[in-house]
């Protein structure tokens, strides 16, 4: 199974810590990741095909201290499409001005809806193909940008849709919230003050948030398994949504 | 001004080589930088809003060889819309399945067309307004992917529209061809067998092309300047189309 990372906000936070964390489970997830960080409505993208403990990109991400308020990670273990670079996670679209991004952890059976709209998938993947039918269900269910509850009542609607075909965990994001989706497995938690220190569950590596971070930041983090091992993540239920906004959770439902 | 680079080629080639020299230019360009590369329809798009003579993605692009058949990049002198990872050059899009990507020099004065289309910009240059355009004028003139023939045909009718609004020196690729219009300052050549050596203007930096390449390989380099000191470049004339496909030049006329 694929890896999720997400992160969600305040200010402007790195995920060097956390991405380190999530690439020392790449062995078993060879196949390409990606990472989006959202800058306001801008984007970064980084792709590779090479798995994140090996790929100069993922070395990048781990030492460039990129700043952002909505972060999508994934490393891939491929299950349909092979390896190739349009296969790989997040995937983006731009809808009404704004850009969107998705990653999804899980393997959908059968989900051959009708792509009428002006979303394409250009990779093989069920995914990719779940990503454009939600581009393209968004964009019938509202003629320009929706308020964040609106969208979450459109997703809590559209969701269950696709994730009847199979394992739905995903991730999606267009800067300004972050949506999380659980069909099997994904954990969150909140950071905020008084920060705390946290050690990676998979490396022998320690951060001390609190001399990183000033009393009003809140920082979200949603994973597939709990990245850290003495914080209190929590699991999501099967078929949850969550939307997190300024790095605190709502639930979407 | 700001300056692009653009490279096509039969076999998957790495721009380390002109890509350093289009970076030492960076000095008067310093209002960000960005760079795709195609690989097969997939595609990485680098973008940083330092300057491509600071940034560690600057410095991972001219150190990692990634191997591409087009390429498209730009340092950018900002002239409309500020200093932002969203007004940042290339711009890229889904179409038909296919991701496209374009990069403009030059200023449009007064360009504002209606978009009633799927395409709307996400940041605020007069750049991405065009950009959004042409994709909109793109999908209306053909219901599914054209051939590049009549891609080229309708660009050509397209392109004026635009360039009559000032400068609009483009480069535009969706991963099969790479198409190029000058209004004012464009230059290209084709490297092919007897491969020679090259060295860069602007800075003592030379390679040898024979060293690294086979009999068969075709390349094809695009630059607002010449980059090179001692191959033939030539210049395009204003208003010319030219088309790139497989490392070789057709006019689009």
């Amino acid at each position: 199974m694929c890896q999720l990372l997400g992160m969600n906000a305040n200010t402007p936070t790195d995920v060097m810590f956390s991405f380190t964390g999530l690439a020392t489970r790449a062995d078993e997830h060879k196949d390409g990741f990606g990472i989006a960080f959202f800058e306001d409505p801008g984007l970064r993208l980084f792709v590779d095909h090479h798995s994140a403990r090996e790929s100069p990109v993922a070395e990048l991400v781990k030492r460039y201290p990129i700043r952002s308020g909505n972060v999508i990670a994934h490393i891939r273990k491929a299950t349909q499409g092979r390896v190739a670079l349009q296969n790989t996670h997040p995937f983006m679209r731009e809808l009404w001005g704004r850009y969107w991004v998705m990653a999804h952890n899980g393997d959908l059976k059968g989900f051959a809806p009708r792509l009428h709209g002006n979303f394409r998938p250009v990779g093989d993947t069920d995914s990719e193909r779940a990503f454009c039918w939600l581009m393209q269900e968004l964009a019938k269910a509202h003629a320009s940008v929706p308020s964040i509850a609106e969208l979450s009542c459109t997703l809590r609607e559209l969701l269950p849709i696709p994730a009847a075909h199979g394992t739905f965990n995903l991730l999606l994001s267009n800067g300004q919230a972050l949506w999380a989706h659980a069909s099997t497995s994904l954990h969150w938690l909140e950071r905020q003050h008084p920060f705390g220190a946290a050690r990676l569950a998979d490396e022998d590596l320690s951060v001390d948030f609190g001399a990183l971070t000033q009393p009003g930041d809140r920082v979200a983090m949603i994973a597939t398994q709990p990245l850290t091992c003495d914080e209190a993540w929590r699991a999501f239920a099967p078929g949850e949504l969550r939307v997190f906004v300024d790095g605190r959770s709502l639930v979407a439902n």
